[in-house]
Formats: C-alpha cells, sequence, structure tokens
C-alpha cells in the first residue's frame, strides 16, 4: 500500500462523503499501532489535505493539527504543539487562554466564526479568520485537542463539529496518550 | 510574535539565505523549549516552506519531516512516524531497510538521487523521486531521522546535506528525546 492515497481526495464530493473518507482511512491506519505521536501525525495529514479537496470555505484551511496536554511538570495547566500541516504555530498555551484553552479547560468544541470576536484568542497567525477546535477527552481527561484555522471567516459548521468530534472519539480509543 | 511568520520565506532568495533563516529561527524556537515533539513540528514546518520558497527543484518537495525511535519494546531496532508535513506516510520502518533504515544504521547522512534506484527503498508515495535523509545522532545513538522527498529526480544536493546536518546538530542539542 503507497500511504499518501490515504490522504488523496477526490474533486466533487461533499463535506459528508470526505469526513466518512477520513475517518475509515484513519481507522485503518490506528489498527495495529497505539502511538499517539505517529497516528496525529497521520491524522493531522489526513484532515487537512480533505479540507484543501472541498470547495471553499474549507479549502481555505490554513493550519491543521493538535496540541496536548504539557508533560512539564511546572506546566500543570498548559497545552504544547504536537504534530500539524501548516506554518510555524506557538509551542504553549495556558488551559486559560484563548479557543484552544477554553476548549480544553470545558471539554467542549468550541466553534468560532471569527476569531477576532473571541475573547483572549491567541493569533499565532494574522492569517486565520476562523478556528474550530475539538477536544480530546480520554477517562474524562482532556488528553489532546484538534485546532484547525481557516483563513475566511465562518470556515467550520456544524457539520464539520460532529464530523470531527467522531474523530477525536476514534483517537482517544486508538492511541496510548 | 505571530509564529508563522517564522516560515514564511521571502522569494528570489539563494538556498544558502533560506537555510540560514530555518536555522536561526529554529535556534530562537528551541531556546526556552526542549520537548521533541514540539520541536520537530515546528522544525518540518520551518524546513517544508523554506524549501517550497525555492527554485525547483526545491519547490517540488512533497514530504518534510522526522522519524524516531520506536519506543515500543517489541521494535528495539526500529523507526516510528513522527511530525510531518504532507501525505500520509509509512507508520514504522524496520533500521534494515530503505533509505531511512540505512541512514539510521550507519549514522549517515543519505542523498539519493533516483528513489528507485536505492535497493530496498520503501515507497510511501510513488510520486516521490529523490530523496535525502540525515540521522539526529545523540550520545553515539541515532534518535530520529530528518527524511526529506522530492517529486523530482535530483532534488537534493551537497548544500541541502550540510545544512541540514546542521539542523539534526541542533536538533540533538536542543531537544530531549
Amino acid at each position: 500500500m503507497v500511504h499518501a492515497e490515504a490522504s488523496t481526495f477526490a474533486n466533487g464530493q461533499t463535506k459528508a462523503q470526505v469526513y466518512e473518507q477520513v475517518l475509515e482511512q484513519a481507522e485503518a491506519l490506528f489498527e495495529d499501532q497505539r502511538n499517539w505521536v505517529c497516528n496525529l501525525s497521520n491524522a493531522s495529514s489526513l484532515i487537512y489535505h480533505a479540507l484543501k479537496s472541498l470547495p471553499p470555505p474549507s479549502s481555505s484551511v490554513n493550519w491543521c493539527g493538535f496540541y496536548v496536554l504539557d508533560p512539564d511538570p511546572k506546566k500543570p495547566s498548559g497545552l504544547i504543539l504536537g504534530p500539524f500541516q501548516g506554518h510555524v504555530a506557538c509551542q504553549t498555551i495556558p488551559f486559560a487562554r484563548g479557543v484552544c484553552g477554553t476548549a480544553a479547560s470545558t471539554q467542549k468544541t468550541q466553534l468560532v466564526l471569527d476569531v477576532d470576536a473571541f475573547p483572549g484568542h491567541i493569533a499565532c497567525d494574522s492569517n486565520s479568520k476562523s478556528e474550530i477546535v475539538v477536544p480530546i477527552v480520554k477517562d474524562g481527561v482532556c488528553v489532546a485537542i484538534i485546532d484547525i484555522d481557516c483563513a475566511e471567516l465562518g470556515g467550520f459548521d456544524g457539520e464539520d463539529a460532529v464530523a470531527l468530534e467522531r474523530m477525536a472519539g476514534l483517537l482517544a480509543r486508538s492511541c496510548n496518550f
């Protein structure tokens, strides 16, 4: 199997079809592999290329990746950058700050149509206009978050939220964090 | 500081200038951060966007990332996928196989002008035509490799090898693997 094909998405598919392919491919990739770094690396690629294959605003995705619980004992309530697709990003984020911190501390998906209107938003990239952040919760603990930015306002909707929450559940079950 | 700017490279620079920017930005990013997942994630983005900003063949880079020592005790001589930019990739690679395995086992940079001519080459992506793999060696142990693929033959030269070996040295010094 040539693995790159897993993240090649045909044009002209609906968002629902593309997310189904993401979830199927992810499930197959994770079947014999529980290493979280490996699985989050491939997952960020799958989701990024899926969104890029769709019409705007989805195709304007400009960052797609993960933050995980910071293992540094000096930062017990902090997130640290994990695998991603896109430009260089902020390395650490306190639970108390921004869209990512809010998703981690409340364990609730944050669907933000306009990041500039979100109190305390952390701008890693001034091109990002909207954002979705989905917590990955395992045994009651938020172990990581899925974070996706879009260069257009209103880049994400309820369909993204539902599909990414399924992905978060799959990652929680499939990885040793 | 908007971090995305660290991986924005002006057009019209030489390869030497672009790699200098990569190494300067990497050094600044790693100054207060020794987490290897975080640092390899940002490093893959820096190197990928640097090569994309150059004329062909460098701009035909189609995968840029890392494999690290597999912590699975059942795979004592194996590499596992780390952070990367590009399409979904092979999850595990034995030390004995392919360009990555050769770089890890010999601890020597592998500059491959035509991957199809390399014995035992592992094709994660049939679009990849040439490859460079640079070992990251810490205290005599190969802890990870930098792996970059190009969709053109002869995508890399001695200048890439020298600069990426400096990056490998910086990562070895800057990260707790």
